[in-house]
């Protein structure tokens, strides 16, 4: 029934030849009494609709105010105004949906980021989070065409787990126990048997370990879902629920891993690039702008445009950590103590400012190192012939720092198992995960890839929390 | 490094001119000390390597067991055996990963469902597993392509929420407070100010609510996401986590929403068709098998790919809820009491066994039902004009039943609130979900589909927990 309306993005490609068109959206401004900004969403573009001066009752216009919904009828005519090559000459107007203008929240002028996070309900009808969630769309969908022609296959690795990928996050609690008269053991102890799983259960960290067992069957396998970490990190780099990307390869090692990672990151930047191209233009237009009341030293050198081309069109840096400790150490940045922790052993682990001031200051591109010490490192990784170091990447991207952490993982039984021991992870429990190596153990490798860190970079937003639709934080769960 | 193996599917489909490739894979069998099913988990068929008598040291030999990793390399010929066109003449075989023939839980004899579900970590391993997986993700893949072709936005709702979009699901709590100390306030209660998220957080049963938000403003947008119930139900047909789709599309109406659903599965039972038909023939093959321990009257009427093929060639039948209960009601089912829910008036809910004689005994099709009781339906359905229904869906499937439920949304403020009020549903928690209806609302419908229903429909496996790869049941979060 309503399926008749063409939708504003197809209708701006048309050649204008009178020919009829019924469009819906939402008013975006009404000037003149005449000249309807019509959006729905398919394009930030708007439609210019034409109300003939006269022919609409006073009451009807009265009700085409900035949120309102309209379905209007008309002829595609040539525009006479500038900025547009078409508009749409009304024959009907229907108001679907009024908007009462002393109380829509988003008025036709520029609002913070701030209010509009206090209105995600409604920040998706501007143009700036409009392009950002297309964006992101097209990033996500990405993801899975090139998985897909490279032969992966997406596994839903579980969201509730009894297990603890990173062995250390904080992880959220998820029972059905309740707080009052909570079933106890005889020695006091919550009787978690009584839970609806059976045993104490938590938000994954990760699917790396389950996705391990995919790709020992499998060979290729990504998993693209919720992860979790319950942090009291209130800052604009971190979410309680984000989403990760972990591709698991068996047959890889280190040097695949990092060629298949760069590759996959190239890929869903030109993607996006490719067919969003006026959504980003936007967003660099409005990164810009927001640049503009920075101080020199602060703003970006390159344009986002110029940033995504660079990154597109040149091989990331790849160096080893113990490299990367001596360009800091040996950097005017470490020796005038511009650092606020100063690089002064090998072994320790690398702050932000360290991994920016390489990737922005000295390389000026996106970098991957590798070889980190085992200290600082996961229990799974796999063990270098140092005895130091593990085979770890991790790869670092100009504004954002570390958007994606991999390694090989180690493949040989007893290795793990020492590691593991020395690490205080619960051998037992991982029965599951050690038979991969007991039987038909294979070198393989894998990385993860923060997607809302990755929507950032290819947006220029600055706060993480404006790149996912409903961002859940400490103290705050709305909508 | 590894990287110049080729995968077996690729190989499987080459001339066999005695060209050079390296494959690397698990043993499935080892034949007469001398040919190696080797399968790597991008098809079904293995690869037959043969290794020369005589040519290889014992010790190697008898460490190509069921279950160990091979790296092989040789040359591709035309095969003498049968069922297969090519083998690879090996001229070299390393042994990556043993596997201890004893203790290898896959033995090469068929091992029953229940078997394999114990040992899901390696199941992925078995022919049946490895088509199920690479079927849902094609189902998933057609998932995402369908909807990008549309133009709709793929929207990443909140797995942790502090609302509940069906007013009565069983939930799962998501928290950071202990169970000793628990802060209370003066009355005793738990003070959930105290709790990460400042108040009493859930795992969501439904995107919907969020998705509607983004429909308002892009029109046309899905989900794709994992969702939760904390049902005590041990059946084949539940689990306590599992991934839905919801679309949601702003100016569409009922029917609208039929004609995009029925589309969708469609389109997305045919992408499998096209790109998964060996696996597909497999699992028919594997369901004739074991249907054959059933009487007749239990078995079912077409195979799994004569079944898939009608689906997609013929129309669903579209009826209302009367009609269909006036079909029940007059049914010799009904009248010689096999039901064991009798029909005997409008307005009860349906149940299993109706929706399945519907589908299976009396259309012999997929059903779209619509316009049910506003008894049994949630407090977001439209109001039809008759005072009694809403304007809702279900599409039952064979063998399934319910797949797909959906409705027209109210997007009438006032009647939206009365029936809010009439349901006890928290009107002031929701004023974000209110605000749509406030601020430009317009005709707007959506549906959910149960992905695991979805990839049980086409793959014939008859317990959802062999459709998910690690699945959440009560008592039950292994691995």
């Amino acid at each position: 029934m309503f399926n008749e309306r063409v939708k504003i993005k197809a209708l701006l490609s048309e050649e204008p030849k009178n020919q009829q068109a019924t469009v819906m959206g939402w008013v975006r401004t009404f000037r003149n009494n005449q000249f309807i900004a019509l959006n729905d969403g398919s394009t930030n573009e708007n439609l210019q609709v034409v109300a003939e001066l006269g022919k609409y009752e006073e009451s009807l216009l009265k009700s085409i105010t900035t949120g309102a919904s309209l379905k209007v009828s008309g002829h595609v005519v040539p525009s006479l105004g500038k900025g547009q090559r078409i508009e749409l000459k009304a024959s009907s107007i229907e108001v679907l949906g009024t908007s009462d203008a002393e109380k829509f929240p988003l008025q036709p002028k520029k609002h913070s980021l701030e209010f509009l996070r206090e209105n995600a309900h409604l920040r998706f009808r501007t143009n700036t989070f409009g392009a950002v969630f297309r964006v992101r769309h097209a990033l996500a969908f990405a993801v899975h065409r090139f998985f897909n022609e490279k032969g992966f296959v997406y596994m839903h690795t579980p969201v509730i787990t009894a297990s603890d990928a990173e062995g250390a996050g904080e992880m959220f609690k998820v029972t059905t126990l309740p707080f009052e008269n909570t079933p106890r053991n005889e020695d006091g102890s919550v009787d978690f048997k009584e839970d609806f799983f059976g045993r104490a259960t938590n938000l994954t960290v990760s699917g790396q370990l389950e996705g391990e067992l995919a790709a020992m069957a499998f060979s290729d396998i990504y998993t693209f879902g919720p992860t979790f970490r319950a942090e009291n990190s209130n800052t604009a780099r971190h979410l309680a629920e984000f989403w990760m990307i972990e591709p698991e390869m068996a047959f890889y090692d280190l040097e695949d891993n990092m060629n298949l990672a760069e590759e996959f990151i190239k890929y869903i930047i030109r993607h996006a690039m490719e067919n969003n191209r006026e959504d980003l233009e936007f967003l660099a237009q409005r990164l810009t702008e927001e640049e503009k009341q920075l101080p020199q030293d602060k703003r970006s050198e390159l344009g986002l445009m110029e940033k995504l081309n660079f990154v597109v069109d040149n091989d990331f840096e790849r160096l080893t950590y113990t490299e990367a400790v001596d360009i800091l150490r040996e950097s005017n940045h470490n020796k005038k103590k511009k650092f606020q922790f100063l690089i002064d052993q090998w072994g320790i682990d690398l702050q932000s400012e360290h991994e920016r001031y390489l990737v922005e200051k000295h390389f000026k591109k996106p970098v991957i190192l590798i070889n980190y010490p085992k200290e600082i490192k996961a229990f799974y990784m796999r063990q270098n012939d140092d005895g130091k170091t593990v085979a770890a990447m991790d790869i670092l991207a100009p504004g954002i720092g570390e958007i994606v952490g991999g390694s090989q993982r180690e493949e040989r039984l007893e290795k793990l198992e020492a590691r593991m021991k020395e690490m205080h992870i619960p051998i037992k429990e991982m029965w599951w995960y050690l038979d991969t190596r007991r039987f038909g153990t294979v070198p393989h490798a894998g990385f993860g890839l923060g997607f809302e860190r990755m929507v950032q970079f290819v947006t220029g937003m600055t706060n993480i929390r404006d790149v996912i639709a409903f961002p859940r934080t400490p103290k705050n769960a709305e909508f």
